[in-house]
């Protein structure tokens, strides 16, 4: 009998991480990144105890939108709880001996009040653990997060912020439109289409008609309607160019180029309901022009 | 003599990179996290080659800021072009195959112009190779990446955009500062303090001074005086709390709190001159009153 063919080795290449916890977080990232590697000579690991909590930007959806810090944040949690708006594969990253716990907000439906929230983060890390609240998007950007800060800091909890990417730059970066563009965007304004109350707020519809940038309208599903109607009586013109976007970057992402006028029809008619940016400005007609060019790797 | 104590054994995880490139991704990503790993068998990557272009967010600087996305962008990178903005410890993340141009622009002196950097990228890309252009914060937010992509694409060269952690965010998180926070603040605004031209563009202060939301000014070390007076003759309240950040994640990161009218004062008797971000609006107070609370992990 001749010797094993090549082929029969295992193949590629050793490395070593230095304990049981890199090796850990190397296979974290890895799963994240996409990269194969398996655990030749694995070890229980260590469990890391101290009382804090993280507040964390998972970012748009995509586990490639998370930042190396956000990553490090999950592995090092002991009870991540988590919105409706992370996607499952973002919670892969989580270490199996972490506890999971959904309180998301689906449309209409609170899992759990924001209160019940905030008290839950300060019970658990004054229980020693290290507890991950892990939202979509940035924890800074209409994510609430200030009022989970506000009780972390009450209650004299170490809180860190780890930021997200927010969904306008994922949706922007998605369709190729420059949120600011030289002669075209020079200023770039956020605002929610959901309040606390649920209704539209009260923005300075006229200074954001004025202004001669781009608009950014996050979670506008339901009342893009009245968004386009304040921002017309208010001077825009119906002309202006705008995109709605449902689950950028996540499963089931699909875009609606059109104007502000006829946006908001359109957008029920093809039953928008997830979460939904809103882009309103000159720059959208950049990607509109051009969409078919652009291309995405992967 | 006694055998070897364990001490002296090579200690660690073994971990089996599918191939070479794995495993260097799997290094890159380890250095980026400060995870210790060392490689056991190194062989030499295999060189990518697909002709293409990819604008990268590389965030505030900290290289843990960077997504898992823009990573990968940078170990299949053939060819880097970065600003003045990129940390040394972000291009540590460049495979040492990979080319390496330095087209920053520092302060009032400009390595090179903004068309010599779209014409470079087009060029480096119709040679074949991967171009990463490695910018700070967001390409799409005062990053004139807009310019960049109408160039790549008026050459027919496919390009993928990656997102990045605009330096709002990023500062927000470092201070603990909700950029909306309900009852406080329901919109964002971002404005550049430095137009094409160096000078402050023509912002529609009116509606920002009246927006009742966070304005975030890029850039505005040099230009604030100018700032705070078009917002204070606008109507916003000179007493209105504001914060400067020097450097936000970068090593020498400082910031400067007061009031829309003290600050600029405060901030040239200061010398900030580095890329400076301020945050104006009624958020920047729940920071200040409880600064030493917040902590921030190493």
């Amino acid at each position: 009998m001749s010797a094993n063919p090549p082929s029969d080795r295992p193949a590629g290449v050793l490395l070593r991480a230095a304990d049981a916890d890199a090796a850990h977080a190397l296979l974290s990232l890895a799963q994240a990144a996409g990269i194969a590697v398996t655990l030749v000579a694995p070890e229980p690991p260590p469990v890391p105890k101290r009382p804090r909590a993280t507040l964390v930007g998972a970012g748009p959806g995509d586990p490639e939108l998370l930042t190396l810090r956000a990553v490090r944040a999950l592995r090092e949690a002991d009870v991540v709880l988590y919105d409706a708006l992370v996607e499952p594969a973002v919670l892969d990253l989580v270490p199996p001996k972490a506890r999971r716990i959904d309180v998301g907000k689906r449309c209409g439906r609170h899992a759990m009040s924001q209160a019940a929230i905030n008290t839950l983060i300060v019970r658990e890390a004054r229980a020693g653990a290290h507890v991950v609240r892990l939202k979509g998007g940035d924890p800074f950007i209409f994510g609430r997060g200030g009022e989970e800060l506000d009780s972390l800091r009450a209650a004299g909890v170490p809180v860190e912020v780890v930021p997200g990417i927010t969904a306008a730059c994922a949706t922007a970066a998605r369709l190729g439109i420059p949120l600011t563009h030289r002669d075209v965007a020079r200023s770039l304004h956020l605002v929610t289409g959901h309040g606390s109350d649920g209704a539209v707020p009260g923005h300075d519809w006229a200074g954001l008609a004025a202004s001669g940038g781009t608009v950014a309208a996050y979670m506008a599903a339901r009342t893009l309607p009245t968004i386009a109607a304040r921002l017309t009586e208010a001077g825009l013109p119906g002309s202006t160019p705008a995109v709605a976007v449902e689950n950028a970057s996540r499963p089931g992402e699909r875009a609606l180029f059109g104007t502000l006028a006829e946006l908001p029809a359109c957008l029920h008619e093809q039953g928008f309901s997830g979460p939904t940016l809103v882009l309103i400005g000159a720059v959208v007609a950049l990607a509109q022009a051009r969409k078919d060019t652009l291309h995405r790797a992967a």
